[in-house]
């Protein structure tokens, strides 16, 4: 069964988990129909951003607590993802991705799942993004996609090892590749020269985040599938730099949605997910005109990148609930980034 | 003569005066024709901002030593407006506003300039409004702006002198319902009580910087009037929240520019300037969706919030060179804003 | 049984539990026989401090899981005090005051506690500050102290209510005058008036933080009592600004420890507990020159306090286990603060 | 001539020149007798701090307008340091070094200068100690220093050229060395090996700080040799971590000042200059306590390592008028920095 459900739920703190419990106490899921928690959390989003652990701990002890396995387990079986940083417009929330029943044969939105623990030896080199196309493509199959064009975009979960050379960008560019190659976005060998120095070679369907604190990776497809939840897609596309509002558009348009500028209050209202990644430019330009943003003591690179895609994002679905991610490297072209949403299509209310 | 032509320039540095220097060093215009400068720079936009001081001295050292009048004279014949916080996207730059040779009889961008010492018992109080009301319509009568409707917007610096009551909030309040009256926008007598209290009454069409170094206001009328510059045109309008991005297309709509969602790159280079007001709303959310800039211990909100602006502006207009600003009492909507766009017409080179 | 053991243990990170567990884990001491729980974390120490509640919620598991109560059984009976900020040398650590086995009759420290439920309606009132006196009375006679001579410090963790206008500052106000008075330090009755008005009213011996998640007070003692821990001593005083070594110094004396400028590495490793209270001063001013603490937009003034504080304590104590936290108001002179140390005698190793 | 008198004044603001100016127009020196001016400004101290040429500006204008060489020559005659970061209690404030008249040939401060253009390619190269070695060689003559004993401390303005490869920490490295040599502290030839790698190898009386803005290194000696001013006295030592304050009672000792923990009243009030060297220790530990001033996201470790270095340096001294600074490579012990004093003597008014 890969049809999914998502749900969205704003949070009032960073361990406001009412409305996973309610979800969970109102039976309207299981706990073990939880796949993925993706939660926008206001800590800063760097080294010293503690809410990660807190709200890490928070999830999975909601769920724990409500019928699933133990806490510890679901480190494995959910793919939970916590990312700090709701600057500016950004409005902190929780993203919760749960099979659900299928609705029949027609197309709809599907979630695969591969879980695998990976060699650390192997973290950030060619290998890992091997395992991560072998692992996509396998996820691609649990969720009923035959063929690449039916995936809507991947959320990875990746294990990093600073200490051993495998630092979060590093594993961030292998596996980005290593989707890429799976859905057939790039051609021939992963070319292992191309890591963090040939950023021509991107993925435009992936979202990555690394965690030190695993072995485990966790790759998520979702797919516009047979058998998937009628009326729900997703879709994904590049973002050329911070203010690439028609980028977002683009990927509007594939589900549905006009935004000229910005999607209508009824269309804004179907937009259940927005996932993106970018930073700031490292040429310290955005279209020719300089931008201070990596040079601000007072201020990190990754808070004011964070608010400023959130802001163009926001300006063009309608709303603030974007999950912004910094790290952006091999997703979309180079000082640029990549945005995945996922909509309802009109009439439908799920 | 009024009619004005208007130059932009990106700055290296806050110091960095080679565009104005440039200017005058070749002859394509006298320092006396300068009537406004205009400087979005990148210190933190906050009290303990010091680049507004010296890039206020770099502005003035900058004309005098080139034919002006001296230094200190300059402080009250020319506008000269320093706005720290180029956060995000923002990128710093300098708006030159100059006298020009009318080009005929045709409407164009005109000028018009009122320059007045207050008496500091006045400052924020209704005669502030009543004061500056009439030094509108006196710098209208200079644009040669025979109605309110001709009136693209209006630029004010205005005394404020805190130790007195007279703060920046209360002071853009009663510049800001000065302006709206004389430009029609609110009817009857201004009411003191409404400072600060009623925001259903505001401007759509100023731009007002509140500075406690001086007891002289200057106001700057910027209308599109007959012997006005042929192919420049000005024209502002409230936005209802930080995500306004339709409120920007609307303003460029009237300008003859499209954005669906942006401008082109053709259109967007002729958007010569962009200034805005706004803040994080009060109210600690954007369209029902909680944001956190004004609870964040470690970014001021006035930084988050022209972050946010800026960002949604750039991504309409389609460049970074935005004038965001924050203090936006009384213009535009409660929780809201203003913007206040100058462009070419298309085939002007100007 | 009131004698009290002190344990300090170096965190490192916010939810390090490993000392305590040790303890625990090791049979040192018993679960209930924790009276407090003290951490100095990383967070930013400000309204958005999201380590407060991570930490709360470690420590109170940690004890929970190996034979406490459960973990909301232990809000009320174990002072949990978890104070963000650790800016400067400030090292995060943990503090645990635990019940001893008394080793005669000879003085030594001794803990005394006393919880009470107070009416919303009193907090931040006169009555507050009755109560707490009638608690500090009773918490000196658990701890046998039988004059207030024998008292070193007070600490208190105290409900407040901003919506009803018990502030934070408002309510330290109110428990310190109370505290003050229980041991003698002003005279007559408790004057409302003077909360946050008259500075000159403080007491010398007390740390109180408020909180606004409970309804409970919990007041502990420490003195100096027979059938007290031999070898263990507390004593507090008063700090007239940021430079007040002296201040330190002389507390230290009391300890038997000299300070000239610095306590010997000996000396130094016996000074187990360092509690401050302290703010920038309101007046800008330190000795009569001037400090940037309090108009700083990119670093909050607290940030900038509990720097300033810690680095000079430790450089008198020689090492860095400060517990700096702000909020003074009534805690020491006015623009001071005060410092409570715990030493072992020479000799001891406890 | 070579006794020097130093004169503090207190800064309002980063352009508050009115000490200066004061100086000049009572006639108490002349423009010409300047040799340096050190002000410790409140910007961040960081990339982006404008205080750094506003300031330097001010000051150059302030000596020009009263009679000194035009602002631009001024650069290469007067050593000028702007440095930004008064965090926590430090005091932004002035410090003017200027000639004055021999009060005899008894021993009190005399100032030597040396002002050399270097060739690029030789800084931050074992040439530029050879340089460094020989230009203080040069000014301890002009100082009438026969002896490394009789050198109070060196303040060296060094030249630095990051984009190729004369990094700021790189060109302190070998200046501090060439400093060191020239003072007898370190023996045998230079090795540029050691430039930031061995920090064994270290000066006790030096003070550097690098700047891209030159070509020109600018040395200054501060000696106590016959002829120079008496009763005024100039002493340095390490500080071996921030923790220090023995490191700084000892330089406080060779001036006859004692400091248990703190300079009396009287004394802190002879001590005219406080100069300091010193970072938040890479090792992340002070004395063994973990401590987090390198891994915080939203305050830079330069500025807590001010404030930090700040405070310990005012608890002893007495007073907040500390010029504390960042990049203590090699000056003083690693992980440590450096203390440089000057004094009043007993009884002298100077």
């Amino acid at each position: 069964m890969s049809a999914c459900h998502v749900y969205r739920f704003p949070m009032r703190d960073p361990d406001d988990m009412s409305g996973l419990a309610g979800l969970l106490d109102q039976g309207k899921i299981a706990a073990s129909d939880i796949k993925a928690v993706f939660c926008k959390t206001e800590g800063n989003g760097l080294n010293n951003d503690w809410t990660r652990h807190f709200v890490d701990r928070a999830v999975r002890d909601a769920i724990a607590a409500r019928g699933g396995a133990d806490a510890q387990a679901l480190r494995r079986a959910v793919l939970v993802l916590i990312s700090g940083g709701s600057e500016g417009v950004v409005s902190p929330h929780m993203l919760v991705f749960a099979s659900a029943q299928s609705t029949g044969t027609e197309p709809g939105l599907a979630l695969g799942m591969e879980i695998r623990d990976l060699a650390p030896g192997d973290f950030a080199q060619r290998n890992h993004s091997i395992a991560t196309a072998d692992m996509v493509r396998a996820a691609m199959k649990a969720a009923g996609a035959k063929d690449p064009s039916q995936v809507g975009f991947v959320v990875v979960r990746a294990p990093a090892d600073p200490a051993r050379g495998a630092t979060s960008p590093r594993v961030r560019a292998a596996v980005s590749l290593g989707v890429a190659q799976a859905l057939g976005e790039i051609e021939g060998e992963i070319d292992e020269a191309a890591f963090l120095e040939d950023f021509s070679k991107f993925c435009r369907r992936v979202f990555v985040v690394a965690r030190d604190d695993t072995t485990t990776q966790q790759v998520i497809v979702l797919a516009n599938a047979p058998g998937g939840t009628k009326g729900l897609r997703a879709a994904a596309g590049p973002l050329h730099d911070p203010l690439d509002s028609p980028g977002v558009a683009a990927v509007l348009a594939k589900l549905g949605i006009d935004a000229t500028p910005q999607a209508s209050p009824e269309a804004s209202a179907r937009i259940v997910a927005s996932l993106s990644k970018g930073d700031p430019p490292n040429d310290g330009k955005i279209r020719g005109a300089r931008h201070t943003m990596n040079g601000d003591g007072d201020i990190h690179s990754h808070r004011h990148g964070r608010s400023a895609y959130g802001a163009m994002i926001a300006s063009v679905i309608g709303h603030s609930y974007c999950f912004v991610s910094g790290g952006a490297e091999h997703h979309g072209p180079d000082n640029g980034g990549l945005i995945a949403l996922i909509a309802r299509d009109e009439g439908y209310s799920i």
